[in-house]
C-alpha cells in the first residue's frame, strides 16, 4: 500500500495538460482575413473549448473531492485510474472534431455521438475508480467517511444515464446536447448538488 | 472544506502549461531562406512571447500571493478557479493572433482588443476568486491576515481599469498597448508595487 | 543527498506530459469527410494510442513504486533518471510513426522495431537506476526494504528480455507485437504480477 | 516572505514542459517513405532533442539544487525565475531551427549562434538568481549553508564563458558546439564536477 500521493500529483498533471491541450484545437486564422468575421465563424471552436474547459475542470474538481477519501492505492487501482486518465486525455480530440463538424454542419450529430461516448466514458471509469476503492474498503478509504461515501455513491448512481441521456439529445439537436452538458458540469458546481456543502 | 493544496497544484499545472506552449506560436522559419532575414521579420511573434510570457508569469504570482492567505475551498470555489484558469490558458491564441495581425498590418487594433479582452478577463475572474473567499470569510481565508486582505482589496481595485485603458490604447497604437502590458507586468514584480515588500 | 521529492515531481510532469501528447497524434479527419469511414480507417491510430498509453500509464506506475524504497537522489543519480525520461518522452514520435505505417502498410515491420526499440531503451535505463541506487546502496534506499529490493530485483530480470521478444515478433506480424506491448502492461497492474500484493 | 515550495512546483512544470515538447520538433517523415532512408536523413532532428534533452535536463538538476539552499521566496525573486523559465521554455524554439539547418546546410553557424545565445542566456539567468537570492542574505538562504554558498559560487563563475566558448566553437564546426554542449551537461552530473559529492 503507497500514499496517494504522488497519483494525484500525475492525474493533475492529465488534467492540466488535457485542459491546456484545448486551446491548440482553435484554428488561427489567416493573418490577411477580416479579423472580425473569421472569429465570428469559428463560432463553434470557441463553444466547443468553453464546454470541454467546464467539463474537464469539474472533473478534476470530483476526482480531487473523491480522493480527500481515498488514502491509500495500490498497482491495480494506479492503473485502473491510468484508464480513466487516458479518457480524460483523449477529450482533446472529439472536442475539435465537434467543433469543426458543427462549422461544416457534415456529420454533427455523429461527433456529438463521439463526444458524448466520450463523457459516458470517463463517468463509467469514475464508476470502476469508486468500486474498487471501496471493495478493498478499509484498506483503500479513508475511515471516519461513511457520509462522504453515501454523498459519492448517490453522485455516481446518475453521472452515467444523464450523460447518455445528454449525449442522445444530439439526435434533436447537436447544440442541444453542447448546452446539457455544460450545463451538467456547472450542476455540479452549485450548492444545490451537495458537492460544495459536504465537501 | 478541503486543503487547497491539489487546487493550487492544478493552477500551477495549467500556468505552466500555457506559458510554455506560448513558443508553439512561434513559426520555425523555413530552413532554405537567410535564417538572420526570416527572424527579424517574425519580430511581432518574439516581442508577442515575451509580453505573453511576462503577463502570465505575474500572474501566476499573484495567484500564488493569493493562495499563501486562502487556506481552504469547495467545489463552487475550484469551479471559479476553473473559469479563471480557462481564461489564463486561452492566452497562446490571441497572442498567436496578435503576432500575425502586427506582422500582416491587417486588424492589429482589432487583434490587440482580443489580447486585451482576455487581459481584462483574467483580472475580472482574479476579483471573482477574492470576492467569493472574501464573502466566506473565516472558512475560507487564513485567520491573521487583515493586514493582508487589506493589501490585495487594494491591489485589485485598480486591477481591471488598468487594463481595459491599456487595451483602448490599441487605438492609438497596438504597440503602445504590447508596452503597457510588458511595463505593467513588470510593476507587480517591483518593490514599490508594495507586492514583494508584504509578501 | 537531497529527498528524492523534486526528482519525483518532474518525473511525473514528465510523463504527465508524454502520455497526454498522444493524443496530438491522432489526425482530425477533414471535415467535409464521412466521419464514421473516417474513423475507422483510423482505427491504427486510436490502436497505438491505448497501446501507447497504457504503457507509459505502467512504466508511470512502476517508477512510482520503485521511489517507494528510494528514498535520496544525487547530481548523478538525476540524470540517469533525465535519460530514463529521455527516452518516456520520446514515445509520441514512435507511436505516431508506427500509427501510420500501420495504416500505409509500409515498413510496418520497421517501424514496430523502432517502437520496440524504444520500449527496450526505457526497461534499460529502468535497470541503470535500479543499479545505481542499489549501488550506493543504504545511501539512496530505504533500510528496511530487503523484501522490496529482491521483488524489484526479480522483476527488472525479465524486463529487457521480454520487451526484446515482443519486439521480435513484428518480424511474424507488427499487430502481435502490439497486441504484446498491450498485455504485458496489463499483466504488471494484475495481483498474480505481485506487483499490487506487495506494494 | 513565502516558502519556495510552489517557485518549485511551477518551475518543475516549464521544465517538464519544455523537455517533453522538444519530441514535437522530430518531424514524422511521410508515411509512403521508405521508413530506414527516411529516419537517416533526419539525424540532425534525434542529435538536436539529445542535446537539448540533457542540456534542459540538467539544467533542471542544478535549479533544483540551487533550491536546496534557497528558502524563501518574494514577488520580485518569483519574477526573476519566471524570465529564467522565458529562456528555458524558449528552448524548443532554436533546437527545431537548429536541427533543420543542420539538415538544409543554410545558415547552420547562424542557427547555432542563436542556439547558443539561448543558453548563455539561461546561464547568465541562472547568475541572476544566485545574485539577488545572496543579495536578500539571511533572508532568502538557508542559514547553514556557507559551505554550498562557496560550491554554487565557483561553479557559476565558468558557467558564462563556458558557453560562449561552446557556441563560438560554431565558427570551426557548428557540430563542434553541440558535442561541446552535451559534454558540458554530462559534466555536470559526473561526481569530479563537485556537484554529486556535495549535494
Amino acid at each position: 500500500m503507497t500514499e496517494t500521493g504522488r497519483l494525484e500529483t500525475f492525474a493533475d498533471g492529465v488534467f492540466a495538460i488535457a485542459i491546456t491541450l484545448l486551446v491548440l484545437g482553435i484554428r488561427t486564422p489567416s493573418p490577411s482575413d477580416d479579423l472580425g468575421k473569421a472569429l465570428l465563424d469559428q463560432w463553434p471552436e470557441f463553444v466547443a473549448y468553453i464546454v470541454s474547459f467546464l467539463t474537464i475542470g469539474i472533473m478534476w474538481v470530483q476526482h480531487h473531492r473523491l480522493f480527500t477519501i481515498i488514502r491509500r492505492s495500490n498497482a491495480t487501482f494506479a492503473m485502473i485510474n491510468v484508464i480513466f486518465l487516458m479518457f480524460v486525455a483523449f477529450v482533446p480530440f472529439p472536442t475539435v472534431v465537434l467543433a469543426q463538424r458543427l462549422g461544416s454542419g457534415v456529420d454533427a450529430v455523429g461527433a456529438t455521438l463521439l463526444y458524448g461516448a466520450t463523457m459516458v466514458g470517463i463517468a463509467l471509469m469514475f464508476n470502476a475508480i469508486w468500486r474498487y476503492a471501496s471493495a478493498w474498503d478499509g484498506h483503500l478509504l479513508e475511515r471516519q467517511s461513511v457520509e462522504d461515501r453515501r454523498a459519492v455513491a448517490r453522485g455516481y448512481r446518475y453521472g452515467v444515464p444523464i450523460y447518455v441521456l445528454i449525449t442522445l439529445a444530439a439526435f434533436v439537436n447537436p447544440i442541444l446536447s453542447l448546452v446539457g452538458f455544460a450545463a451538467f458540469a456547472a450542476y455540479w458546481a452549485l450548492p444545490i448538488s451537495g458537492a460544495s456543502r459536504e465537501s
